[in-house]
């Protein structure tokens, strides 16, 4: 497994990254999303009925982006494929909402909707820094 | 064509916003990139010798966020096709070098190296406020 450089490890602390996946049409579809890292591991809870879900359950080609907001020559970008596990107790979910300052996310969703735990098993990874060129 | 809403025009004034395009793997790839917008046309000005150039040319499907720096949850997501034309003469870079301060993008290149001048195809476009809702 690909693992995440030291250099670019303070990303993993950023709110927010680019989700992208493979729709049914074949286009890459995209998507801003919080996340909690781990090490190298990077997951994702989301909400079933969301388009990004249904694209990862169909294939689970994924792309991960995290912007330096400070610096928009640096970033992190980690490629791989998706694991998906059911989390109908929001265990997970409430992770998530924690590293969010205690938000409970099943106030984002709508009642019967259930959220996965989406795991990012990298493949590739990719640590920008064009002005350290 | 998909147009871009006027809540989210002040996004393609954005100085970067990430491309993802579809790797030979099946995979997206995705990577931090300068561009120009006039009107709903987003073009971008790339070296062919990089891997999402070689992405593009074999398969036009292509996706571009601008995410709003001041608010993680502001973005817009433009979903299309590219196409791509030669730019031998430097003639779309330098409009693009314009953009960014005067930047000449030959300095970029290694010799021998050539640019084309990638345009999106809108095909859909999200324009997300999450602070909206």
């Amino acid at each position: 497994m690909a693992s995440i450089p030291e250099s670019h490890r303070d990303l993993l602390d950023a709110p927010v990254g680019s989700l992208a996946t493979i729709g049914a049409d074949g286009r890459p579809q995209a998507s801003i999303v919080w996340f909690l890292a781990e090490g190298d591991t990077v997951r994702f809870s989301l909400n079933t009925s969301r388009q990004k879900t249904k694209n990862l359950l169909a294939n689970p080609a994924a792309n991960f982006l995290i912007l330096d907001g400070a610096n928009a020559g640096r970033y992190l970008e980690l490629r791989g494929d998706v694991t998906t596990e059911p989390d109908p107790d929001y265990v997970f979910a409430d992770k998530v909402g924690a590293k969010y300052g205690g938000v409970d996310l099943r106030n984002m969703d709508q009642p019967g909707q259930s959220r996965v735990v989406v795991t990012l098993n990298l493949v590739r990874v990719n640590a920008i820094d064009m002005s350290a060129r």
